[in-house]
């Protein structure tokens, strides 16, 4: 299982790119057979049998070749960084809703459509499945595309419930203090707050490279 | 997309069995089929469109007969309940790792693998993944499979990465007073607790039948 989770990589941006790029619709497809997975009203047991040997067979030629664990986190010597299976944001984690984010001055805002899969109360976002998606988003506000950080505590309040379909975030710092980074953060629907969330993102004291 | 989320559901218990015996299969299938877009090696453009378009024909069967929305939360007069896409417990969800859960006299134990789709900092569980599982089982403990709650805060203490692989969890009521219930809970690996947490549920104000 052990293998190099987070050191650099020698494969250039564009290579990374044309693999994201090939990767993106079969990501895309497996999201939809997730769905139809959850949603279908075929009852008829040759026809569900028939659609899982078909997927077995198709998971049997992708993992011929496969890493022994985890993606991991790479960057290369351009500067790019790539986590290919990070549960919200990884571009071939069909997990992932996925989130799209970006960085602005006031914080990092971000959009995700949640459909069948999301659910916990009937209708509505499952609760852990909002608090999975604000972890990740003020873990981006706390980073600040510069320093790695790990999450400390995480605090949410859920005003009311959330619905399933299109939603936005949002992330900011709230203050900074040594290796600590207050972060504050929400998830809105059409008619505004459904959860709040304030959580401490710590820095890791990492090795001493010269030691 | 509107439709009925949570009324009661004539199907019987035997046939709601049967279905779910028929798409346990197929789940599981679509479960490592993630993993495999996630860890493989493969970058031949072809050889990835082929896959895709295959998932997509399945997808087509599978969605050609398909609830509108959301599966939902149903009952049937025998008393079964089937929530099929709960994130973290849904029988038919792929993206639910799964957990397995057991109700005892000092409250819920739960048992959960999470391979790399679950990943967030290197070869370490998401945080965010942490506080989903933890939700779950925490709102399991605080219904005591006798009441319908909904989480009104959540907090977490994260003392260390999780790493991916086997791992425990064990909620517990702290306290019940009117409507609200203090559940605590805890996330194990092999060396110990990784992430703490407490929780209030509260118990939403039901209609009046009779009004």
């Amino acid at each position: 299982m052990k293998h190099d989770l987070f050191s650099p990589d020698p494969t250039p941006t564009a290579e990374i790119e044309r693999i994201e790029a090939a990767y993106a619709p079969l990501t895309d497809a497996v999201r939809k057979l997730i769905d139809a997975t959850i949603r279908s009203t075929i009852t008829d047991e040759a026809t569900l049998a028939d659609a899982a040997a078909q997927i077995t067979a198709i998971t049997e030629k992708l993992a011929s070749e496969q890493l022994p664990g985890a993606a991991g986190v790479h960057f290369n010597d351009e500067g790019r960084v790539w986590n290919w299976g990070n549960t919200v944001v990884g571009q071939r984690n069909a997990v992932a809703p996925p989130l799209r984010s970006e960085h602005r001055a006031d914080g990092v805002h971000a959009q995700v459509s949640l459909g069948a899969a999301y659910e916990g109360p009937p209708g509505l976002v499952h609760g852990g499945v909002t608090a999975l998606l604000l972890d990740q988003v003020m873990g981006q506000a706390a980073a600040d595309r510069r320093r790695v950080l790990m999450t400390g505590t995480l605090k949410l309040r859920y005003r009311r419930g959330t619905p399933l379909g299109d939603l936005r975030l949002r992330a900011w710092i709230e203050s900074e203090s040594g290796r600590k980074v207050r972060v504050r953060a929400g998830i809105y629907d059409a008619d505004g707050l459904t959860v709040e969330a304030e959580g401490l993102f710590i820095e890791p004291r990492m090795p001493d490279a010269g030691a």
